[in-house]
């Protein structure tokens, strides 16, 4: 996982690094991650965030604290690592790939007793089952790195050299173990040349585009041009944008998507600018029992973020109101194409997203 | 001018005092101005903005500058006077009220001597000459507020009581000599309490929205919340906002207006959610002479604006490509009506706009 230049996370002689997201982009810092306590704040504190990225380091963080358990038999091994994998969970709750990462963490740890018995293995060997949890984190981060390739091979099937591309908030390398997801087009385009432009939204109040995506891709050698939210109206108007694409926090059966907040002012935007609009989301986002947008409770975030944060004097008055949700909605209308790992997919949604599924049975 | 308690500019005892806006909404300090020097760097560095407010503040100013002319005779005078006048006016060279109320001081001290010839006076009085430039001054602020507080009674019409209003930028109180443009209807609504539910779009790059208009409403008594630009779409469906008030730099022929970058996103958002959209414009800000929107052209100012000010540290990477217009255009069709203070103006506004002028004539 050390050929790209950047990633949200580094293995060095059996060490585990993860990029200090917080600090960009004055200073590029890993940190390696030692202990429980360790990953737990690097997640609480979002140095690592990003749906896929937090599920991978997650599976890392609790194969590195593992080290520390002190036991001389499996059921033991067992119930400390289910103490160190209570511990990290809480780190961010709301992250569903976080359980997501842990859970399978513990399936493996529970495959290698069964196997063990199996064998009728009776010596205890933490460095083997060690070994094993490496694997499995591995195998984690491989997935999400293929799953996040072939999105980026379908979405490209819908860009052409040369267009300009506009993306909001960060759904790049750095929120997955490699690529992206609305990224990777841009990323395996620049492979092949296609000299994209690409357009990114600040984000306020938190500036992931201004922080992140226009860091990764200025670091990638991509062109890329960083502009406030409410400019993205006239680059629209000016000609300069032929596709939109963005990533999803969560996808409705019927198609409404989850994403930044202001995804779906891009959006309707887009439509307005006959641009196409494209969602990139694993299949692990889309959330079939969750019906429309609507039952998507949208997170409210401290009004802080928007009136003090990163501020030298105040920039707004002193006990202002303020509203700061962290995600909207974008409405199914407005969704041009919804690209995963198994393809992409068009409307009508409450009808295709559902077939991605039943393929599998 | 002093019952109002926010007022981008005070007399007292025959002193001229401008309210420093780039010290908002941390404090709120009048600077006086004694000279030319004083007004001019008031005006250069942005401590009065708002096309009105800079027209009456460059009046006073000037007023106040020719205290210092030290002549015995009156075309002494008047050539001392339009060297204090080429002075201020470099001080912003592209602000139209600018120019147009320095020559309309310039008028009336033309005036001053047709009448002196007139009556036969050949004593030179310096207070005399002043007491009629002041009176020039007084007058437009006087027919600014006139004009505002038109505004605001045609565009309160089209308003309700515990209506949501969405506004963008700052086109309030402390841009005008007083109620301001599109804030005009809520000054005024509020007195009859309409308890108008108010949100600011926070309007990077300057903030505008955070530190002026988040501060004046708030310093009012009036109910506002404050939001990032790219919370207008979700502010909307969430069913919060009933209309749309903004301000204008300068409405074209077919009624396409630019204003502060970001309205005109803000226009397709009302119109996809089916909220009227309404552009607060003096007569004097309509250009009959500038066809479309598309001949208007945009200013576009230093990227640093995005990437650096206001931070504590970089919040983009170091040499990241920008693009920072000041202005974006809304097109007509966007704009549900055109609200001036001799009326309000509904499409079609190639028709609609010319007679607004032809009924003078």
């Amino acid at each position: 996982m050390n050929e790209f230049e950047i990633a949200p996370f580094k293995l060095t002689r059996g060490a585990f690094y993860i990029l200090d997201q917080t600090k960009l982009p004055e200073s590029e810092e890993y940190l390696q991650i030692k202990s429980k306590e360790d990953i737990y704040d690097a997640i609480s504190k979002l140095k690592v965030r990003g749906a896929p990225a937090i599920g991978v380091a997650a599976a890392y963080g609790i194969w590195v604290a593992t080290e520390e358990i002190d036991v001389d038999n499996f059921p033991d091994f067992i119930a400390a690592f289910l103490k160190i994998k209570d511990y990290i969970g809480e780190s961010r709750p709301t992250a569903v790939n976080l359980l997501w990462a842990l859970e399978r963490m513990e399936n493996k740890l529970s495959g290698i007793g069964n196997e063990m018995n199996f064998l009728n293995e009776t010596k205890f060997s933490k460095v083997r089952i060690r070994e094993r949890l490496f694997e499995e984190a591995e195998k984690i981060r491989m997935e999400d790195e293929a799953a996040c390739y072939a999105m980026g091979e379908h979405g490209l099937t819908l860009l052409k050299p040369g267009m300009g591309i506009l993306t909001h908030c960060n759904a790049g390398t750095i929120a997955t173990s490699k690529y992206g997801t609305c990224l990777a087009p841009v990323y395996l385009g620049t492979v092949r040349k296609y000299d994209f432009k690409v357009f990114a939204d600040e984000t306020r109040p938190l500036l992931q585009g201004a922080r992140l995506t226009a860091w990764e891709l200025q670091k990638a050698g991509i062109d890329v041009t960083l502009i406030c939210d409410n400019m993205a109206s006239i680059v629209m108007k000016n000609g300069w944008i032929d596709a939109v694409v963005v990533g999803c926090d969560r996808l409705a059966a019927n198609g409404d998507g989850a994403n930044k907040i202001g995804t779906s002012g891009v959006a309707i935007l887009a439509k307005e600018y006959g641009i196409p609009f494209y969602m990139y989301v694993p299949t692990s986002t889309i959330d079939l029992l969750t019906p429309t947008g609507s039952d998507i409770k949208i997170e409210e975030r401290d009004g802080e973020e928007i009136t003090k944060m990163w501020y030298e004097k105040p920039m707004a008055p002193e006990g202002v109101k303020t509203y700061n949700p962290a995600f909207d909605i974008t409405d199914a209308e407005y969704i041009t194409a919804v690209i995963t790992e198994k393809g992409i997919v068009y409307p009508p949604y409450d009808v295709n997203l559902k077939k991605l599924f039943e393929d599998e049975k």
